[in-house]
């Protein structure tokens, strides 16, 4: 008999996400109980609703007053950090291609990075969409933000978040946050319950 | 001290709303558990598409294949009868107002209705626009088929629709189904774990 990894939880999410946001704060805990790794895929939310016609959340009349109300409390619900940032949303190229050029030696670092970011943007209302946040918040884990600020424009880098984007929409990704566990897909932070049932039945 | 009834719990849905079909089957329980009432609301949410710029999930890329795989694992989780209806979606005018012609002498009767028509639709498959089919729904809870269908005509009852459909909107309902306790908008048939959170601890 082989001995084999169970097969790992994707987290798929657009850093400009507030949904996305809120989930990150679960996920990892949800994966320890089920005894799976966790993997983070940042995606471009933007490029998915040009597919979809959708278009972001706060745009879309009596829907966007919704949200932003929601958002204040599920950060209670959750207690954590919350504020309404400004600009929003923003482009989350950058954010998600500095992750991948961190993810590519070492996957704790990235996450650590991305939560970084989120917390930066939404706890803190920084904008992360400049490069100058992004290296300061690289700083502050102690890699080099000459290295990030080059990774931006590396074409590899940008390469690999592209084919991302690609393999999010193949998928059947169209929103943020988007789990799958095995190839069940779980679309929202409102499902982490379901997930959490899922992993822990084998599904139903 | 004035011995005051509790506000009620306002369950707004659809009645071609598949999230609405899966949450008729929780929110009374969750009403008894906190002592309120629930009032039902059917409304139509073609009109309140048109207000937002909406359509029906089944027809949106990706997120369409999504809902219907979706509204399969919430019926076994629910453990409640499912068919992807056809035709899917429907105008559910005459359902709603056949609903609104009922509520007005006895809300009980009125929820059986609706219940007995969601079944029909989602759990057999019939198609609830046709005023044969509701006139049967009638018949089976001992409601007169010629008074229900000269209800669905009757020009007092389409204005107590359209009225409800103008107050579903100003309220800011925007999906189906859409709970309302005390002021606090909740969304989705996701979020009826938050309305019990909600109501148990009066909110945060």
């Amino acid at each position: 008999m082989v001995d084999r990894e169970p097969a790992v939880i994707e987290f798929w999410f657009d850093f400009s996400s507030p949904y996305g946001y809120f989930a990150s704060h679960r996920i990892e805990q949800i994966g320890a109980v089920a005894g799976r790794e966790v993997v983070w895929r940042p995606f471009l939310i933007g490029a998915v609703f040009k597919e979809t016609g959708s278009k972001p959340l706060v745009n879309i009349p009596l829907k966007g007053q919704y949200a932003r109300h929601d958002w204040e409390r599920l950060a209670r619900w959750y207690d954590v950090p919350w504020c309404y940032p400004d600009p929003f949303p923003i482009a989350t190229a950058a954010a998600a291609r500095a992750f991948y050029w961190l993810d590519a030696d070492d996957a704790d670092r990235a996450k650590a990075f991305a939560r970084a970011c989120l917390l930066t943007y939404f706890g803190e209302g920084r904008n992360i969409a400049d490069a100058a946040v992004l290296a300061g918040i690289a700083a502050g884990l102690g890699i080099a933000e000459d290295a990030l600020l080059a990774a931006l424009a590396d074409e590899e880098v940008k390469s690999r978040l592209k084919d991302e984007v690609t393999l999010a929409m193949e998928k059947g990704v169209f929103g943020s946050p988007f789990v799958f566990v095995d190839d069940e897909p779980f679309w929202g932070a409102d499902r982490l319950d379901m997930v959490a049932a899922w992993l822990a039945s084998g599904g139903w």
